[in-house]
């Protein structure tokens, strides 16, 4: 089954994610306003249990911290993703790096990984730019705690379960 | 903001479960399907992070345990709900006590906790009706592990993200 790992920032920032994700992204009804970590991954039951024990061991050193929101960006024209960005990404990328080790490490990929919560995606071109354009101006000021990582699995249908959420307890 | 426990079953169970919610489950959207140990109720941080303390300590006793499905059955005329129903529902019940106590009580409900996995509800008498007959003779023989529940958190358009999942460690 495919399964990933992310997190979901504060009630407030996933509320104010969905008013965007209901009208500019497909993904809406799969799974909650989320950080990826890892990309999904088809894995079976020994490689999940695998991974749930790398992670209950590899947070227990990993301290809790805050990431902010700035501003609307995009990864256009290399993907016609809109997300909210964070003003520093250092912490994330921190933890991705961490967490994404020994059975849970990532194959390789295209591109470095870019910390980020889609808002938008599979937007035509000229509907990206629209909704970018109206946007980018808008004042962004969100703040989360980040003090806990979630395992998930896909059923199906292709929404996603929490499988275990692990504490970061450094 | 609303809180709720529950129990997600395994992943064969819930793509079973989703063939029949996406026809017959106006929440199907909204959250994968699941077990409630407890309905939910409007908390604040204080009352959540009070939530996990008790959970956290509460699940250290509680010994995982396996459910099974036998069939289809509806709470009509008290609901117009149908459900996944098990062959024997005591552990549930008994899970069910043990973790609505303290904090997480339950206040006064009109009937007793009935464990069951919804497919179907807020249908017509004869849609109902018409669905519960052709659902009625079917095979079910369905079995999942119980080994974590889920505290989880609605946000502004009625769909949950889970906060935090607590291992049964008994």
């Amino acid at each position: 089954m495919y399964c990933g790992i992310a997190i979901f920032p504060s009630k407030e920032i996933q509320d104010a994610a969905n008013s965007f994700r209901k009208r500019y992204d497909p993904h809406y009804n799969l799974i909650q306003p989320h950080l990826t970590i890892k990309e999904k991954e088809q894995w079976n039951e020994d490689q999940l249990a695998a991974a749930a024990a790398h992670l209950e061991q590899i947070t227990k050193s990993i301290q809790p911290f805050e990431i902010h929101f700035n501003r609307f960006s995009s990864f256009y024209p290399v993907n016609n993703v809109i997300y909210l960005a964070l003003s520093d990404t250092t912490e994330m990328i921190k933890l991705h790096n961490t967490i994404c080790t020994d059975v849970c490490r990532e194959s390789e990929k295209p591109y470095a990984y870019n910390p980020h919560l889609t808002i938008g995606q599979e937007l035509g071109a000229d509907e990206l730019h629209d909704v970018l354009s109206s946007l980018k101006n808008r004042k962004v000021n969100l703040t989360s705690k980040v003090d806990r990582v979630h395992l998930l699995f896909q059923t199906d249908n292709e929404a996603w379960t929490v499988h275990q959420t692990f504490l970061l307890r450094g």
